[in-house]
């Protein structure tokens, strides 16, 4: 599918700096306020600047999109979300339209201009979406192989079902923050090495995970199943995420009931939700899947998307290190997939509901997606530019985690999202 | 502490029916709605009636009760319980006041009276509170036992860290629905005995799971642990709790991340909430705990509540059989000890949140509280009435779990919470 709005020759009115993440082609929806107006609003992203969605709405300048624009005020995007896909694509074509540089609608206003675009270094941004269930998968064959060697070894890496089924379970909506949001070390019981008797203190082993999530658009009835063929026009928009994981209490605590204290602590998700139709030109084929999968779980053509991602780790002195670059490509099980199997036993999502990848690794050791695996349980240090060693995050350390998609001159990118870590509060 | 709404002789001028659930004593707060007004109010039960909250206040007769009245029309309850333990107390003392036989204020305007009490059998009960996050417990350490055999033997039944931990996992919000609601047979993956692929289908092992669960007041703030003596100021009031679960898609899904398809396409819950306030004289002391629990799980004083429970299967002829008496006095792990864990890594808790006790199976075999352990994986049938066998539950059973707490002729009961399965759509 070829959208207007898509087309690698278009060109904004509003300066793009080269390498932007938010050219034209990306448009990703947002909620921001700013210091002098702390109302939540719905915002875009478009070079450097937010433009005010809610404020253009207001102006007629958007026409009728053919939905109920008072959506646009809303101070979340569940309710656009849950109007499904033709929705948030008449919304998008339209901006494309306004911000095109040969149109003259909103270039000429000068008035509306000088209001509705805010220079990105004033404005914050918050919470795209009230996230009414989080999911996390566990798609990535790399991930699961090099944890499952660490923990059960060579022979016992992939538990039998994970090439039949896409692994997930359900995450802690609440303690979700968006990008910026500073992380409290946790603390909790862990069980050192030869103990037989836990311990309890701040975690030792903090740890990030590289994922990406969708976000669920329109959803579904409980007890109606979305048909993969379906699935695609249920899912709103995606975002970087970093799983943050404490090692040592998830070690502990996980059998046999999966991850709970050693993950709930925080998640960070990245502020803008880069729509499904930015993404489609970056579409990839995913690895081939053997066992054939279930019926269910048989969807056709590319599912995959070509997202380059990339995690450093800043330190308080500012001397950053890239210590992973992996690719959302590499993902054994697509969303779609994901999703097919989630509503399968007629389990119902909601709008804004999130849906996490799972660790994101490559095949190589530099795409490795957690520090667990990056210093294979901290046998393996990384050094950082001062000469510090890292095994996993410390206190006073941001993490850092983008991505982009990029053909041509054409970038579309997710601008990032980053937690710093504060020492624990005991 | 002695409340004066708990007093046992204190009778009310609405009648009260020997046996009922309702009595003076409990006024559990619920959401209804009647047919010829579908608004979402708040009521609380008294006998066989439901009084009319939302419209109470607007009388006037509440008083002010120190807190933000408007909360009282809100379509759930969300909001009042999150203003804390005082503003619910307060709430049910004066309703208690209002209700006493010895007050006219209410029971000699027989104008107002018509209009806000209305016969339970005219209601339709509703989800008390919007949930953000659900978490499940494994509490009982007879479930846990019982469970651990089955699948590891008795040598390995208990996993090392399970008497150092209330081990819980998070599950799905938006599929938990209120009493009353009907459950449709899930379909999914499952692996039949000395297969190595698994089928597709629906469940052939559909269990209930026999839990109460607390719904959470007030919240508290990400990175601040709920310290245990301060648990019980964060429990606005307590609910039945079937877990429904599908036994042959968990068994092939949950390693290793924990039950996902298997619970999440749904879970039951009963629609008035028994505050903990009414629960204060059922106090009792839970098992004595060894090892010695670390010191952020040491509470003092009882932490159990003595709650007689049961389970019937319904069948669509009406023959009922009890298939479980058990009691949450029997949990090893206290709410107190499941919310001081939930948050001692700074996880926070929103108000109407729900943390459910896991399965609540007493030492004996009328005791046990889902049909695994009752018939022991389907080795052990039971009988209907009818004369027809049970291993799991089958379509057209309709599974009631009921509770409720007893001393002297004073009944505080919880009302019940039912479900009917109807046949897998395929």
């Amino acid at each position: 599918m070829m959208l207007p709005s898509n087309d690698p020759a278009r060109k904004s009115w509003v300066p793009v700096p080269e390498g932007s993440d938010f050219p034209i082609q990306n448009l990703p929806f947002g909620i921001f306020l700013t210091a002098t107006d702390q109302r939540l609003r719905f915002g875009v992203a478009i070079g450097e600047h937010v433009l005010d969605v809610s404020a253009l709405a207001v102006t007629g300048l958007l026409g009728n999109l053919g939905f109920d624009m008072e959506v646009l005020q809303d101070s979340t995007l569940n309710r656009l979300a849950g109007l499904g896909r033709a929705a948030s694509r008449n919304l998008r074509e339209r901006l494309s339209y306004l911000l095109a540089a040969n149109c003259a609608d909103l270039r000429d206003r000068e008035d509306l201009r000088a209001t509705l675009l805010t220079p990105m270094s004033e404005v914050q941004m918050c919470m795209p979406v009230h996230i009414g269930d989080y999911t996390d998968f566990y798609s990535s064959i790399e991930h699961a192989t090099n944890v499952g060697i660490m923990f059960r070894g060579k022979e016992n890496a992939l538990m039998p079902n994970w090439k039949h089924l896409p692994v997930g379970y359900h995450g802690r909506a609440s303690s979700i923050v968006v990008s910026g949001t500073e992380i409290v070390r946790p603390k909790g019981q862990m069980l050192p090495a030869d103990a037989t008797n836990p311990v309890f203190g701040p975690t030792r082993l903090l740890d990030f995970e590289l994922e990406v999530g969708f976000i669920v658009g329109k959803g579904n009835v409980m007890g109606q199943p979305i048909p993969i063929a379906a699935t695609e026009d249920h899912m709103f928009g995606m975002v970087l995420f970093n799983d943050w994981s404490a090692r040592d209490i998830q070690n502990w605590e996980y059998v046999p009931l999966g991850p709970f204290l050693g993950k709930n602590f925080a998640s960070s998700v990245s502020p803008w939700v880069v729509t499904m139709d930015a993404l489609e030109p970056y579409r990839a084929m995913g690895p081939a899947q053997d066992p054939e999968p279930l019926a269910y779980l048989k969807g056709e053509g590319p599912a995959n998307f070509d997202i380059a991602l990339e995690v450093q780790i800043i330190p308080s002195n500012g001397q950053a290190k890239t210590v992973s670059r992996s690719n959302f490509k590499y993902m054994y099980w697509s969303m779609q997939q994901q999703l097919a199997h989630h509503t399968v036993n007629g389990c119902n999502m909601r709008p804004g509901d999130l849906c996490a990848s799972g660790t994101i690794s490559g095949p190589t050791e530099d795409s490795y997606g957690s520090m667990l695996e990056i210093t294979w349980r901290g046998s393996k240090p990384i050094t950082m530019p001062d000469g510090s060693e890292r095994k996993f995050i410390q206190d006073g350390d941001t993490v850092l985690i983008q991505g982009h998609c990029q053909k041509g001159e054409v970038r579309i990118g997710f601008g990032g999202v980053s937690g710093k870590v504060l020492p624990c509060v005991l």
